[in-house]
């Protein structure tokens, strides 16, 4: 079957899914998206874009940030940014402060909420706040080749009034020596971050450097990209990523706005979007739909069809 | 570069490595290999098996064996497995019983030795111990074309005579109605299994099937393959999965014995030996032998080369 | 009122609770006592036993046997004994293995499940295990000055058979080199000691040398019983010991068999059974009683009656 | 021995002592204090007020400071506080978030930090901050008849720059709902209760209601007085509560600043500063001197001396 068929086919059943998952509300502005949409973009090596559904509604695209960032720092401070955060698993959810506590205030990866605070406390590194979100959103933009990328600043500021479990995240790493900024200051970027809004179309672009595709502008040494795939396989989806690769089978990142960005790694990049999420935080139509395309590709990293 | 110089060169650097990691002490059988001896072995597609270093020396694949019995589980029980075992990397050490406490008695997944009790008390379901390892050795000798391979007795008694944490682990799920058959006798049945011994030849060959090569026989359906590889990569090394998936970005099981199993889907199976393992439990030079290996082939699922 | 009065007011209003919790079911010989039963009985520095209720008939004294297994401990290795347990609350359930694991294999204290088994597994000490079962019923039997008392082999079979929770502490020790015999030796002796039966007015008499009476046969030196008696404040009903100082303010120990033995120094000693057990473990009517008995004399070590 | 040569002669013994433990240093004021102090004061039924060495210093009295809020809040909430902290031991250090994670926000007890922030939080309840402090200035001097007692404002701020770990502690609990008012606040206050000074003579004089000293003024009913005394058996030094009630049977309250509260109901208050700390955060000597004047006067609440 051609793509744009699998798109559509994907698209249509979710339309007609009735079990669609519980929209976030503990951030008050994501709580009012309406449950019924849902978009799918794919980038792929020869340049076309597909998509199907709400694609071109802008979203918040939350954690889905922590990888672009993880980007930036990798790219400023390369292999040093590890002395402050690890690479494995945490085995709990994605705000637990219990590993933190038992590992003295290092986090276990940069996906978790402690680690993400981590890295952009290390890319802020003492410059004005600014100063890296506009970083962010030229990376952004760069990468997906989308001037039209912004932040919410609705969304941001409904973040900083709810985001007392970040608060204790960022001070309990302060009182450890892992924090390099005021806590209020690195948390403000974080904030900002996670609010930033992009399309299904924007993101699946701003992914393709990610899958390799040589149709992306360079951004990151092919090494390093490795690496931040095996990254987002491992933890990019907190205490559901073994769910994630089982179904799955791609690295990918979700973020509680809904949205889901995979890499097929030299085939294509991914971005899924609907509000609705699972018991475990992730996109519930989005993961599903995930699950679906890996199938009918044979896209899995773990072995072509049957 | 011709695969066999990779593997020459991989197999002279490992000679010449006096840094070799620390054989296993706890079982005393494994106390006395000699850490000198270094072997890897590649299964290609095409039905070649290259090899250099000691890879016709047979070793005991300990933990290496959860990935046969699991793909013996998953034949006979399929999915209903899962209700008795989870699919999450536990961010713990192997043999952590503190995950298991606050889970009730389920393990987080089927690498963990909690978890691979498990799946040998679920094949084992009231038959002859002597039965299932029976069926073991025919899976293996099947998946490999070797009639050759057989478990080593004196070992078997001296992991049943120290393995207390397993005592624990297993009475522990049995008092959590998570055990089918009396403790001891699955048990016995678990440390036979870790006594297996081949060679990096003989588990190349056998790893065949998870590769999805053409020249395998058939012993499980491509979707389980797939998802026996997802299980490989998320918990294949316990706490150290993570850094393995970044450092070498392929499926893979590591046993204190000091051999690794990896899988470059639709490429190759890959067997390395060196008896010394690393502060986390997984042979030092394996490990690294196959960084190497990955970097020189591009066969990395998370990207190609740079 | 006269103490007299006060222990019969005690008893009728026990006996027309409907509320009388749950009988521990894990036992299956526990599991058929009936729960309508209680008794009290209280042992004075004049030589008297004043009782009423169900005080003469004999139950399965369980986990009080902690104490008196800890008092022989004491006599016979001093405080060498604190380099395998300690004496600190576990904050934790009675048989929880989690701490166990953070602090490798060392219990937090004599009275949780671990600890008393390292406890008895000190007392053993390379002996048959029947003679440490003599040296308890002896040692029971001078300090109530009753030879009449016994051990149940029925109840000892019945926690043989399903005690896997302790199997699993003990060989977790055993993996951790904190137990000197073999597991299943020590363990014999445990499940053993928990079976012993008295009645109140045994329990009672043969506390008499923790409450420093003078009519006590001289059992241990009063700097042992102090501490004794501190960690049966601290730690005599696991994660509920908070509770019973707030509520009754006396050190006591509790049995899932619903006994409860409590200590009112220079004054006292108090033994309350009835088998019907609240949500932590410990009989609910006798907790109940002992609240009671503590503000109606105003023995709580914490203050006077207001 | 008289009581006052007891306590000389416990001077001049610690006056001697070389190993003195360390100043806690994460409060850069309470860094700064000379090591070589230490004091001792008796406040007894008769009215009589004993001590010996720097007794009349004035110190930081730190986490007593619970004692006496957790005493106002009792007294205007009674037991409703209870819906907000537990009574039981945490098994955890004094400043742990582990607990609170696996918890939900509930702290385990008044006394560890999360516990007491949740108490002042209470008494605090929409008032203004300087009214709560004033209340509790008004509790100190009115429980001890020294209108001297103050706040030390150099203390507090420097706790206030340096308390993230308590930011971390609040804000967690807010994210929970367990905060009635913006962390920052109820921490105001915090920070500040704990920068009260007094010296022994006042701390044993204000201790006296806890003691039941006919001689104290009216401060709370016995019965809760009982509650309090049962909450420092347990809770009072955090993960070493067991240890001084092993050593000393008194209910007492340290502090990082160097001052230790204990109670002998019906007999003495006693307070005891110097500002060394032992490794688990309470005053060296302090318990050094507890424990010897305790074993002297026989005062311990687990039966009288040998």
């Amino acid at each position: 079957m051609a793509l744009q068929d699998i798109l559509d086919r994907i698209a249509a059943a979710m339309a007609g899914t009735t079990d669609r998952g519980t929209v976030a509300t503990y951030i008050p502005e994501l709580a009012r998206i309406d449950p019924g949409q849902f978009g799918i973009a794919v980038a792929l090596d020869d340049g076309r874009v597909l998509s199907a559904g709400d694609a071109a509604v802008p979203f918040s695209i939350q954690s889905v940030s922590k990888v672009f960032m993880l980007a930036i720092a990798l790219g400023r401070l390369g292999d040093g940014l590890w002395t402050r955060v690890g690479r494995e698993p945490s085995g709990q959810a994605f705000n637990s402060i219990l590993q933190l506590e038992m590992e003295k205030g290092h986090p276990r990866n940069p996906f978790i909420n402690a680690g993400a605070i981590v890295v952009t406390d290390a890319v802020l590194a003492g410059r004005m706040p600014r100063e890296v979100l506009a970083e962010l959103l030229g990376f952004l933009r760069a990468a997906s080749g989308d001037p039209g990328i912004h932040i919410n600043e609705a969304v941001a500021r409904s973040e900083t009034a709810t985001g007392f479990l970040n608060v204790a995240l960022a001070n309990f790493m302060r009182a450890h020596g892992n924090m390099q900024n005021p806590p209020e200051r690195s948390l403000g970027v974080y904030f900002h971050q996670c609010a930033v809004e992009m399309t299904c179309v924007q993101l699946a672009l701003a992914g393709r450097f990610l899958a390799g595709l040589p149709v992306s502008p360079p951004m990151l040494s092919q090494a390093r990209v490795r690496r931040i795939n095996a990254l987002m396989m491992m933890c990019g989806h907190y205490d559901a990523s073994g769910e994630f690769a089982y179904r799955v089978g791609l690295p990918g990142k979700s973020g509680v706005g809904g949205g889901i960005l995979a890499v097929a790694p030299g085939r294509a990049s991914v971005a899924v979007w609907s509000p609705g999420l699972n018991s475990r935080g992730s996109s519930k139509l989005g993961t599903e739909a995930m699950e679906r395309l890996a199938r009918e590709t044979g896209w899995s990293v773990f072995g072509g069809a049957s």
